[in-house]
């Protein structure tokens, strides 16, 4: 009986292949389907034949030669080895505190300011701890606790959930209240319509980059331009997905500028290599090189990729963070709007997290991308790319449209809101300034304005001594002058190696979140580690 | 200068390519590092190049044509097209009342409990509350709105926590202290030590999933053995990176009994297509087939999966849910370390999430997988994968260590616990029986008893007319159903095609989680619908 069903389902699949969910994924295109669907059942006729491989009872299954190969070349320096050191040394310190010259390991390798002492904004933690708990909305002594207008927008936003149910998965793009909300506050930032249903909120940017380099790339014929310096998730993502990263060089001359004629040239070098540019990455304000775009110099961008018929993918993350007065942030979205550019015109997604801006919630894994200017067809495989998580954790969700929503002039938590806000943004641009200063105080060092983003990116010339034992040490130099720096001060900052520079110069990152409190201690310390280190290699 | 720089560069990357973290990931082995090298900044000689491609200023970027393969490839039934038309059913309704024959959208295509009213755990809540705004810790209120031990547990988590920052990236394996909470939960459970540093933090199970995928699969020849019937996670991920699921099928007759012959069987006919198979995935309590595996099966899985050299991919997020008295949920990592088997032995990946259970906290996307039986070098590779999406969501990570350290006997909250934990899972096992009994009253209709996790499976006979209906309509016999059951009750079930199934039988999921209130009419309305069904396609 089986066999005649089997035989049926056979014919049924020959003829209407396209309509089996199911068995497509199986198939990898060296399959025909007629081979997989031949492979049934046969738990009822008892196999006789032994094991076909007892030989590889002996060999682990699994060794880093026969991993994917891609997971191998794939490097993330922002927590490469020097972190590791780091962790290292600071073990060292709990169990022998005179071990090292310091007592402290001060972290200035990762954008994190929560770890370095930067307070939550109040009204954000009201919300989502009335969100996590909503039985206690309507108790009483919960009007002592939390702010009035905290208990109305967790109101707001539980009647925003089907069933109030926090706890459940929601839309694979994420509630579609809190994107309306989202939604609602691009359009307030840009002058710009906004749709809900563009936006995909995501846990923090970095999957929201994973899922646009899983669609756009094939093989490693596939390139994606990328600014040297980069922030090393890109260069690892691409790595991860296969891809070959297209490198365009900011001019470190010009305050790390983004010249397009650089682009012209490095397009065209890649496409005579063969490979084809899908997508034009540009992180603004920069990271690691803190500069803050030009608006002109958007819109020669948006034009190129226009022209190319390139993706502009914008990490936007940093857009609260711009601390000088004669720059401000435009989204590219709204640079390409006031072009004339819409949906048909330009391919575009923008990334915003919960983690940077005057909120650093890094921990709360929030963010979201805003998707425009694709076809309905590859909209919904970004949908169904999304929908294979289920969704993004729902606190995750509702702290994204609090960013993109804060309290409003009136509300009862606006002058307390505004205040953490101004105190954590005016805080970050002392340090920015103070750090900037110290770099060019230091002999070889030069350091451009940190106009933006949490981070500096100062050029050491290094004396050729210096060079020449970071050889030996079989290490690039400036990582080897940041494991020094490390060794002697316990402060943590990354090699320009990690990010990417122009061959033959050397940098470090060091982001401006140590609390001010810190700050003449870190400088000291790199003034007084930086003489010693010029006085044993000065050529 | 610079070019004489540029020169000692290349020198240096020649002789020490090794050590340059960064330039590793943009070179796709198509590329020799000169060549990437050779690509230096040319923003200082403009380029008089015009655009080289203005013809692709037509032509969309993207299309589905031009899309990763990969990406088309793959399916994700829970969420598929079934679901897109009760989300259309559900608008109609909203707008036009009458427009169908019921008032409301029954999901039942997927886990997701607390969508249908399934209520969280109160002190879970209480605590993840409390950790979201701990400047409430120390407030009077507070201890009227909270139970003590809850205050207790969040004192003792953020205490856990550096800096108690909870909106801080934290370590990318997770929280050392919830690691050390939930290992120790792992200990209690299996009689056996668990390493807090074998833990890998994920929000929720799939990302787990995915990072052993990207792990393991190298190219199509990579097989992933899966049961058949799956969750269709494991076909979307093993499609998205490009591998090849191999199939054992579960014997219905016997219950969905995994019977090591039928594994024997599938693995020479994958050997012999040239599949190198390498690893089991295993689900256990079973999704969609709802068996619990017996402890002696257990063993011989281990077995086989040692001597034909298999990781041990044993998705155990269903460890809670166990119905019936005379089955036991056993770990894989108690099995095989009650066989004497230890890390040297056997690759074993038990993954756990918050999302089932009896807590169902699928929107807090929290969860872990523990890694035990690879090699450090190994390790270190999924700890770099980890890295690069910089930890999982804080609130997750604290929910995850709280349903591995529920309240114990004494403790405030025990009693409340224990009853909201009781009523939920005897609520789970009187719905999985009486939808089993109503299943089984249908005429052509068998199902296997729900012996654990949330869903049953039952088989449909479908006569020869309706599968001749259903190929007319372009579709799978078991979709055709479905899509007939929904138009007709509000009720959503995924055809058994999504999940896979033997060629030639027909099945479809349907979870047991609506509030017991609406199972009679779910019944009534499920039986009226198979007798109509029956009725208009009776041979």
């Amino acid at each position: 009986m089986r066999r005649f069903v089997i035989g049926r389902a056979r014919n049924l699949f020959e003829t209407s292949r396209q309509n089996y969910q199911f068995q497509r994924p199986l198939l990898s295109s060296s399959q025909s389907p007629f081979r997989f669907l031949s492979s049934t059942p046969v738990a009822d006729s008892p196999s006789s034949s032994p094991s076909s491989s007892s030989s590889s009872t002996m060999a682990p299954p699994v060794t880093v030669n026969t991993i994917n190969p891609k997971v191998l070349e794939c490097e993330y320096a922002v927590r490469g080895e020097i972190v590791s050191l780091a962790q290292k040394l600071q073990e060292e310190i709990q169990t022998k505190p005179e071990a090292h010259p310091f007592e402290e390991i001060l972290y200035c390798n990762i954008g994190n300011p929560q770890s370095l002492g930067q307070q939550p904004i109040t009204f954000f933690r009201e919300v989502l701890a009335l969100c996590d708990h909503p039985s206690i909305l309507d108790k009483s002594e919960t009007q002592g606790l939390f702010s009035a207008d905290s208990i109305d927008r967790a109101w707001q936003i539980l009647d925003q959930i089907p069933g109030r149910a926090t706890g459940a998965y929601s839309h694979s793009q994420g509630i579609k209240g809190l994107r309306d909300t989202i939604a609602a506050g691009i359009e307030a930032r840009d002058g710009f319509p906004a749709d809900p249903n563009d936006i995909f909120l995501t846990d923090g940017a970095s999957p929201a980059v994973h899922m646009m380099m899983q669609l756009l790339i094939r093989s490693e014929k596939d390139g994606i331009f990328c600014p040297i310096p980069q922030y090393p998730l890109y260069s690892a993502s691409i790595a991860l997905h296969g891809g070959t990263l297209v490198p365009y060089y900011l001019d470190e001359a010009t305050g790390w500028g983004l010249e397009v004629s650089e682009l012209k040239k490095q397009l065209e070098t890649a496409r005579s290599k063969g490979i084809t540019v899908r997508a034009l990455v540009v992180i603004n304000p920069g990271n690691p090189t803190g500069q803050v775009l030009a608006e002109e110099n958007q819109r020669a961008i948006v034009e190129f990729c226009k022209q190319e018929g390139l993706v502009l993918l914008a990490d936007e993350v940093y857009q609260e963070n711009v601390y000088v007065p004669d720059k401000k942030f435009h989204s590219f979205k709204k640079v390409s709007r006031s072009m004339g550019y819409g949906e048909k015109d330009i391919s575009l997604v923008s990334f915003q997290s919960v983690s940077k801006g005057y909120y650093g919630e890094c921990g709360k894994r929030g963010g979201y991308m805003e998707v425009t200017g694709f076809g309905a067809d590859v909209r919904e495989q970004i949908y169904k790319v999304a929908s294979v998580n289920l969704c993004s954790n729902i606190s995750g969700q509702v702290l994204a449209s609090l960013v993109m929503s804060p309290p409003k002039v009136g509300d009862e938590s606006y002058e307390s809101y505004s205040a953490e806000r101004d105190g954590i943004l005016s805080a970050l641009a002392r340090r920015a300034k103070t750090l900037e200063d110290a770099f060019n105080k230091l002999e070889g060092v030069t350091c451009n304005k940190a106009e933006g983003a949490m981070y500096l990116f100062p050029r050491i010339h290094l004396p050729e001594k210096a060079i020449k034992a970071a050889q030996v040490a079989k290490t690039a130099p400036d990582a080897f002058y940041c494991r020094r720096l490390l060794s002697a001060t316990g402060i943590v900052v990354v090699p320009g190696s990690g990010f990417g520079q122009v061959p033959g110069t050397w940098h470090f990152r060091c982001t401006i979140l140590p609390q001010e409190e810190k700050i003449p201690a870190i400088v000291t310390h790199l003034t007084d580690f930086h003489k010693s280190f010029m006085d044993e290699f000065r050529d």
